[in-house]
């Protein structure tokens, strides 16, 4: 994720070093693999909207090292799917003399519709330094450019700006070395007889490989780190699929070891150098490191990592049960907010209930593997679940409610179904009539929310619904050209990008790669 | 200069190894010295023309480490004059974690109108990757930041393109490391009483101290490389200032080193990589090989470059011959112009005739130095005299006129007055002529043919319209403001720019650093 901007720069923060030690000694060793274009493409004129952008060959790859270039001249290289790593490319001059610079601008792009857009023209409140686009001064051909920085991409543009009339930049041998920390051999493949499902399921697979670096990042465009939100979707796929668990405990241990000194984990952390945490705090994100650290006790059985992270999880609930009345009612701080999604315009009391709920349970399990007491835990939990189901849910409606307007919104009734607030049938029933009186979403932009009411579909056994949303969002997607999953999409309006502009957008995002899991956890069998 | 462009590509070229290795064993050690800023300034708003665009102070340089920098944030650093090296800076960042790249833009400007102009605005001929200005992206704060490349500037512009809503940017310590193979040391001081002169005379010092890299550039801007006329005028001045005379024989062994298979001289070479010829013939710029090397012999008596070059001297003089007919007519070629000047808009046919004669003057002299036979040489000599007194020079006017038009121009009598073709009391009367009937002088840009104007001035004894000519010219461009002297300037239009944009100009340019050559040989004795 990426969103709102919260400047806490005056929190202090304690380093475990134990822990960040234990973090350290995972640092994978990521994969390399050496890839080529597959062909040479320019972008489709006078189509500038996001999902009418698209790429037209121009030439064979190897009909590169006999095209000159001058002033203007441009070319876009399609490796054929998106991958993040380091580029490469060799560069002669024909004609005269070399007697001025080479002039280049590099620019890389995860969608052709990026391509359409001029980076000074882009003015949003997102930093325009994440535009992946590079300018060159070559004063001596012939050069092997290696550029040092690493981009996610499948397009690479190569436009001179300028030469000199005397002479032509001749390019060759472009290339990229991918990088991973998932290993291919790892993955064992699924044959589904929809191929629709199939699709869905291998672009899911694609998100999730590229955002595995050094860490979880969210997205190897932008931004590039270790957000709590999405490494506990992204470690959901990953035991779906590469099954690296310990880039999951390394991720765990990152957060663990840098907590702020009121015991309170952050919503992310930086890796790039020494890990350093943010200064961003979200109640929901803190709590989900027991999440995460439960779903990881499920799939390991790791004695060692529950015994080091448990006392830093029992520090994210306890300060979490601050905001819980006596009654059992939640009331938000504004000061460490539930994210739920981007979307602040609806009501998120309900959905913040359920998510404490939701994480209280595996919290009491976690407890309880470790033979402790749970008693003051059980309390709190019996006293919110008491007060969800009398004063939250609305029978006349068959469906929750939230805030002091009494609003009707997915999410309520979402995370609700994801609690186990209410027994199964119950639960079918509310998010079948959540499907008939809210359906189809609007005004929701993430994969993120998308993937918790596919979940909650799912698990409530409205099956076919479920497979519905995954194509309607997830195939929609790929319909539209994607060949990993978006930060962000608006199924009604498919020209929405968070930041006005797709130039800043990311585009292999990790909160999208959740089909995998999903799939194989409620479809396969 | 740089001008015009001739492709010839299809020109094969001798290289002399024996002269090459020479050329090569001579290659200068650059002296390097550590400068900083002297203010922090900003370009004066509203005045967008190269003769009114003026800095303003805005702070001390002690105060840069205290201002925070974001989005669109800029400064400029004065270094207080013209420098030519390579710059660094360190950078860090104030405020939240860096959660996004530090994107930064930095421009060199020789003057301070280069910094009104967008870069992106430049459509003109010469190639935009002349334009001094590189674009950053920093992953991670804090750098020392190197720039690989040499640049020519007395002012650096920073502007953060981008940082994050989150944090500022900080620069400090930054720094320019100057080159040239100019050694101050061997400097002596001049004094003079007329201070507009002492100026003068020192901007040509400083113009000429920044062009002496690893050979003579032209432009340390733009081109960066060695063409014979520059070279001849650097020579004079060198000898007059600096007196690396290695530097001048590197040169010189460089040209003799590399001709064209039927025996020609380029008008340039290139120097940064292995050496190179590019494909520009000029006839006037193959025969100042003999001037140079002449110019050389007189102040060095250096006898093996003498025989080692004398014979690629000879070529380039019976090559020119070819263009003299049996009446000793000089025939331009279209193919192997006469330069002269920049302009095309004078005739340059007896200004051809008359270097002709002077540099076959010169050449007569080396040979005799060798014992070699003069004779056939001299009999063109005096058929081309004869020709000129008796058909060029209009008594009537007291002035030679050229081509088949009978045009009066300033260049002619210049030329014919510098080749001693007349007693040196004619030569007197056909300045004062000249100075009356043709001055001010209108249509002419290049210092270059200014230099020739002045030498001519004062060679005939006109030496207060000399003096009053480096002041109207040379002194102007102090008076707009120059710390060396530029490529272009014209006196009656102090905007114009070959280039039509000030942002490719060079404004250190070596063709204008003979004031110093001047002052010293006909106004301080």
């Amino acid at each position: 994720m990426a969103f709102k901007f919260q400047i806490n720069n005056d929190v202090t923060f304690n380093h475990d070093t134990k822990l960040l030690k234990k973090a350290a000694q995972l640092t994978p060793k990521l994969t390399e693999k050496v890839v080529h274009p597959v062909m040479l493409t320019k972008v489709v004129p006078n189509k500038s909207k996001l999902d009418q952008v698209g790429m037209e060959k121009v030439a064979d790859v190897s009909d590169l090292d006999q095209m000159k270039f001058q002033r203007d001249g441009k070319v876009v290289l399609d490796f054929g799917r998106h991958y993040v790593g380091k580029f490469k490319l060799n560069i002669r001059h024909v004609g005269s003399p070399q007697d001025a610079p080479l002039a280049l601008r590099i620019k890389f792009a995860e969608v052709p519709a990026e391509l359409t857009y001029e980076s000074a023209d882009y003015d949003g409140w997102l930093s325009k330094s994440w535009i992946q686009e590079e300018v060159f001064h070559i004063d001596q051909l012939p050069v092997e450019l290696t550029l040092p920085r690493r981009y996610a991409f499948r397009y690479v543009e190569l436009t001179v700006i300028d030469t000199s009339p005397k002479w032509s930049a001749v390019f060759s041998q472009p290339e990229v070395t991918a990088v991973s920390s998932a290993d291919e051999r790892t993955l064992t493949p699924i044959k589904l007889t929809d191929p629709d499902l199939q699709k869905i399921y291998d672009v899911s697979v694609d998100t999730l490989h590229d955002c595995m670096q050094e860490v979880f990042e969210d997205g190897p465009k932008r931004d590039r780190r270790l957000w709590l939100g999405d490494l506990r979707l992204q470690a959901l796929a990953n035991y779906a699929t590469f099954g690296n668990n310990d880039l999951v405990k390394r991720c765990l241990y990152l957060f663990g070891g840098m907590t702020a000194q009121d015991g309170r984990i952050v919503a992310n952390v930086f890796t790039s150098a020494d890990p350093q945490p943010d200064d961003t705090f979200l109640l929901d994100y803190s709590l989900f490191f027991i999440s995460t650290l439960y779903d990881y006790e499920q799939h390991t059985h790791d004695q060692t990592a529950l015994t080091d992270l448990l006392p830093v999880a029992q520090k994210q609930m306890d300060y979490a049960l601050q905001y819980i009345d006596q009654n059992g009612v939640f009331h938000e701080d504004e000061d460490y907010p539930v994210f739920v999604d981007w979307s602040n315009e609806f009501d998120k009391t309900t959905s913040g209930e359920a998510i404490i709920i939701y994480v209280l349970k595996q919290f009491m399990t976690l407890l309880k593997e470790t033979q402790q007491e749970t008693q003051k835990y059980a309390a709190v939990l019996q006293k919110m679940v008491t007060y969800s189901l009398n004063e939250l849910f609305d029978p006349a409606k068959n469906l929750f409610v939230s805030g002091d307007q009494a609003e009707v919104n997915v999410s309520s009734q979402v995370w609700m179904t994801l609690a186990d607030v209410m027994p199964a049938k119950q639960a079918h029933d509310v998010m079948a009539t959540a499907e008939k009186e809210l359906f189809p979403i609007k005004g929701i932009a993430t994969p993120y929310m998308y993937h918790h009411v596919a979940e909650s579909l799912l698990k409530s056994g409205l099956k076919q619904d479920g497979i519905r949303l995954l194509k309607s969002y997830w195939g929609k997607m790929i319909d539209l050209g994607a060949d990993t999953y978006w930060e962000a999409f608006e199924p009604e309006n498919p020209d929405y990008s968070p930041y006005d502009n797709p130039i800043v957008s990311s585009y292999c995002h990790a909160w999208g790669c959740t089909p995998a899991y999903l799939i194989k956890k409620y479809l396969l069998n």
